[in-house]
């Protein structure tokens, strides 16, 4: 499944560059909404105007939990995969009524349930403000360099944020190359209005993801709410009502997000050697520790299920990218063309100003390995993998955060980024004790252990606990409540640095040691790499020209494509399966189990209807949810994840064998109607 | 903890080659007790003459399961690790009575209790059997050498074992440049005498493991009986007065498991870039299940303690082993030295034979790369990690293998291995249901992770089952109770061909597949690795000479240092610590808290009794339970450990930091006399 939650650790080296230096290969790329095109896909038949551009724009959202989406009717409905309102969908139930296992459908707005904690972007203006940002940074390298940047980019940030209702992200293309703000419509009153089983969502289950064949229904529906209202939404897509077929023409848009096809050698061989491996064995432990905690009880089960899904997932996407940079030829690829352009440099006296930058990231990355155990230990998994620590975190440093000025404020705590953050910390999303306390312990141990016993940092924060009698300690704090936040919000500084709950106590003992570890990774490594990263990408720019697209960043994208099968240890698969596929290949057993709902309505089920298909768009995690649609901007299916050959895609496009995977819009159509009997949903999605 | 046990997977990379082109530096090594070079330790002082390395060999002796261990009386009584004896200890352990826990001290012979499944042996006599191989082997290649050798092994270890107490293995040392045939005297008859309580065996626990200052009692106390009597032992070390002081030459005499050191780059990389990660994210899961299944409940986290000891212990060997083969200047050194033996061969027109040779390794080891996953899967974890379904292998197998010549038969089924095959079939060892579940599950899920649902052998052995249904389905199986096995056994082939036990069904059903994937990657991969590993063996004799010691073979070996600190982040660590240190560091919380009988004695022991030291003796895993001991042969320790720089020793020994670690001989003595009160062993020992 194409998810960047898990990946989006706050790591540099994910931080954007340039692509491939060859102008993208046929079906390559993930357009910029404001930087298609139009050219190549004229020769495929169409070229966009600037008008449908920007109705692809409007009618396409971005679920801030790291998802995409897109408006599907006039009343603010919202389809997107049924794994990106996984955890409303796990939130919404309880250990008596359990929407996963039994799917939820609306019978109209009034049963529509409102998802705790979701909170849809739709992309309503792109600005560009280069200018703005290299007036401020000229000349200016590490800690001074990103001060500047920094500050300037919270001005702007400020100066677009003019409500709750609107947030505003600089966003950094090209890695410096260009900066755009990129203006959202925020809505913050999202509620689920259908889900099915997680038996069909995910058929198949873990063995079958990152494959194709495939015979998913990973869909829901949700709907945008204004004032208590389902919202009127004008800019959406409608319904092809034929679906697609084989060599058509296809677009995706939706919010990719990371990729690294633009870093450069070292920044691969510390990927591979470094962050890779680490992030794989803690997976693959947090992995263990959630299977056999998910099979003591149904209850559990319930509780640990979504964290389940993410881990599964994120483990074997990052496994296939290791495979991926293991590949010597990749390397040998990457290698040459750095060659090339390091070549270009040092023979042309006008880019001699970029001449150190390979150097000074690689400097900046050995530097990375010796702080990274500490700075992952403090600060990046510094709430020690508890949701209520996290909110403990929070609280603290907004007591200290909030007085000073706008631009020398941690960014999180920015005024643009301040209605997010209430909304976070308000959350009605249920905290589960017992899986706060399995986190807990996995965190502290991990911490002991990478540290070492003996670090003052884990003496201060275990002191003469074990891992076991500290999580229970901090158990006893209130935070799981939103109504004890709220307190403590509303309280202000004085509130949160007087109180004497566990965890608001840890945080304050530990946070001035996070911050400093992070001040240094921050300007010792983030910034002297964002900044050289910067110079190579202009050293690329140099010398193979511009017409190309920038890393993924998490915000909307448009790529085309068209259906099309692949070839796998040298045999071909065809493009789509179908119903009667599912039914051939059910056990019984999960995750091959279909749900009764389908087992039992099989005579009225049209079996040959299309299920799932694959298409040569170019998307990476992030891109989950997001529309597959025609030329006349209809919807023929439904983003969900992508076949095994696409995981390198980190790294590179290879269109021969990358593909995404889709639930087929017939197969939608045809669950809704034949097995749901959601009459109210088809017609409006179909009108 | 040094213990190779975890690490001897069936992987050709392990196989032993030669170690370090340069001539050993000073205290590296890993001798045989038929090649030591005592002209080295004269310069320290002492020259051992063969009568002393005798005494030394007859003195010391094996675990069968993994470790090292010495005999310290002449009524058989045997020191070892508390790790090498805690399966044992577990074994013996009931959910009423933990001995694990509580720890056990036999107050006379008869209260000292049979381990269920321990063998001991005493290496009797070294053979030089170079000469029988290189007859029939001679200008063979590929399968047929690996035939030829094969048969030839099997009848040199028939012709020796004249009875099922002596145990016959041809060594393969220098990878071929050199067979012995090394004859044991087998004990199976051992009893637990003393084991102390986990809490001080393993104080400090995972996070203290491979760390120095440590404060360990890892020390058990076993008995070798015949025919129900202890055994008569006059070849046995005593024990020293003084113990050791700083800079004192010492000796330890053990069966380092493997090391690499001889590899070419090639199969360096194999380690690096597949097995070790591999390996790595399997521990990690492994580990994760294990910490939350013991969590549930005491009797659980009885059954799960030594397989989660020893996969916590792995992990972090093996992470260490990466961590150093990700070093590049190892790596360069490595390919330097290399290409030094290459360009001799290519000049030298009489070694012209070895040329290819390390072309021929690459390429075996891109066949493992593709032949890996199948072979593991169906083969190497082919018991899908059940210990009763290991014995149903081994009863299909045997029933298929019994008759065959000899010299045809699966190694582990030539007449020579009977004996030990028989005991381990037969051993009354317990077999937990619920870990066994815990265990198929997981391996099932992972059979189906990496060969795909779709794949025959998956369907093969699944069907339609989920991995829940099919473990449960297996575990109707009576192959956990010693008396069944023995029933089928006695029954002869026909018995186990017609047995409808689920488990014997299933070993039955793909044995063939196991079998022909076996055949596939011995032939194919390690055959052409061992035939050319013997090329670049002889090559770097020829260029570097022959006076060192062969890569680690899991036999006996002989290694000479010193006491001697090292420095540690910039800083000196001494090297030994007391018994006052472990009071200081304990928190009271496990893994850091001292057990009752150390607190509540505390006033009757002499806190500056030196506890544990270091010294800059060459070991690696399978040295655990080795003797450390002076030139008069008196104990002054027992190895349990190395520091954190002894994980790198696999690939190289680097004398200025990797340290031997080992409980203080005097620290034994106070603890079994003022704590325990064992005066019986005490006498036994010092007399």
């Amino acid at each position: 499944m194409k998810r960047p939650g898990l990946l989006a650790a706050a790591l540099l080296t994910f931080a954007s560059a340039l692509p491939l230096p060859r102008s993208a290969s046929a079906d390559e790329g993930m357009w910029t909404l404001n930087g298609f095109p139009t050219e190549r896909t004229k020769a495929l038949g169409f070229a966009p105007d600037q008008a449908w551009l920007d109705a692809v724009r409007l009618a396409s959202v971005r679920l801030t939990s790291g998802c995409s989406a897109s408006i599907v009717s006039d009343r603010g409905l919202v389809l997107t995969n049924h794994h990106c309102a996984a955890r409303c969908v796990a939130q919404l139930s309880t250990k008596k009524d359990d929407l996963s296992e039994k799917g939820f459908l609306a019978k109209n707005d009034a049963a529509e349930r409102q998802c705790p904690a979701m909170e849809i972007n739709q992309l309503t203006a792109i600005t560009d403000v280069t200018a703005r940002i290299n007036g401020v940074t000229k000349g200016l390298e590490g800690a001074a360099f990103k001060e500047a940047r920094d500050k300037e980019i919270a001005a702007i940030e400020k100066d677009c944020a003019k409500s709750d209702q609107v947030r505003c992200d600089v966003v950094t293309l090209y890695h410096g190359g260009r900066y755009d703000l990129y203006t959202y419509r925020r809505f913050q009153d999202v509620r689920l209005v259908f889900a099915p089983e997680d038996a069909i969502a995910y058929f198949g289950g873990d063995p079958d993801n990152f494959n194709f064949p495939r015979y998913n229904l990973d869909m829901a529906l949700l709907r945008i709410y204004e004032d208590g209202k389902p919202a009127t939404t004008p800019n959406r897509f409608t319904w092809s009502k034929d679906g697609s077929e084989e060599g058509e023409l296809v677009f995706v848009s939706g919010n990719p997000g990371r990729t690294s096809r633009g870093n450069t050698v070292a920044q691969l061989e510390y990927l591979r050697d470094v962050y890779l491996p680490d992030r794989l064995f803690w997976l693959a432990e947090m992995r263990g520790q959630l299977t056999v905690f998910a099979r003591q009880s149904k209850d559990q089960q319930r509780i640990a299920k979504t964290d389940l899904l993410y881990v599964e997932n994120g483990y074997k996407a990052l496994r296939g990218r290791l495979e991926a940079l293991l590949d010597k030829e990749l390397m040998r690829q990457k290698a040459e063309a750095e060659a090339q352009v390091k070549k270009k440099v040092a023979s042309d006296p006008k880019l001699a100003e970029y001449k150190g930058a390979w150097d000074a990231i690689e400097r900046a990355l050995r530097v990375a390995r010796d702080l990274r155990t500490e700075y992952n230990a403090k600060e990046a998994r510094g709430t020690f993998g508890s949701a209520a620590m996290g909110h403990a975190r929070t609280l603290v440093r907004w007591a200290a955060e909030q007085n000073k000025p706008n631009g020398e404020r941690l960014p999180e705590f920015t005024d643009s980024k301040l209605p997010a953050m209430k909304a976070h910390l308000m959350s009605k999303a249920p905290i589960h004790a017992k899986l706060e306390r399995l986190k807990l312990i996995l965190y502290l141990t991990k911490l002991r252990e990478e540290l070492g016993p003996d670090d003052p940092f884990v003496k201060k924060v275990l002191g003469a606990a074990s891992p076991e009698t500290l999580a229970d300690r901090l158990l006893k704090s209130k935070l799981d409540r939103p109504a004890f936040r709220k307190k403590l919000f509303d309280g202000g500084p004085s509130a949160i640095e007087k109180s004497k709950d566990p965890m608001i106590v840890l945080a304050r003992e530990i946070d001035a040691d996070a911050r400093a570890i992070r001040e240094r990774y921050e300007t010792q490594v983030e910034s002297v790499v964002d900044k050289n990263t910067e110079k190579v990408a202009n050293a690329r720019f140099a010398t193979f020209g511009t017409s190309t697209y920038p890393d993924a960043t998490f915000t909307l994208r448009l790529s085309y494509g068209q259906v099309k099968g692949f070839a796998h240890r040298g045999r071909p698969v065809t493009p789509y399966t179908t119903i009667a596929g599912a039914f051939g290949r059910a056990t019984g057993q999960p995750p091959f189990a279909l749900p009764k709902s389908f087992t039992k309505k099989k005579g009225a089920i049209d079996l040959d209807t299309p299920m799932n298909l694959v298409t040569t768009n170019d998307i990476i995690g992030g891109n989950s949810g997001s529309p597959l649609f025609n030329a006349k901007r209809e919807i023929v299916g439904l983003i969900f994840d992508g076949n095994i050959y696409s995981l390198g895609g980190d790294y590179g496009f290879d269109a021969s064998v990358n593909r995404a995977v889709a639930v087929d819009s017939r197969f939608m159509v045809e669950a809704l109607g034949s097995v749901y009997g959601a009459k109210r949903l088809l017609d409006e999605i179909q009108k």
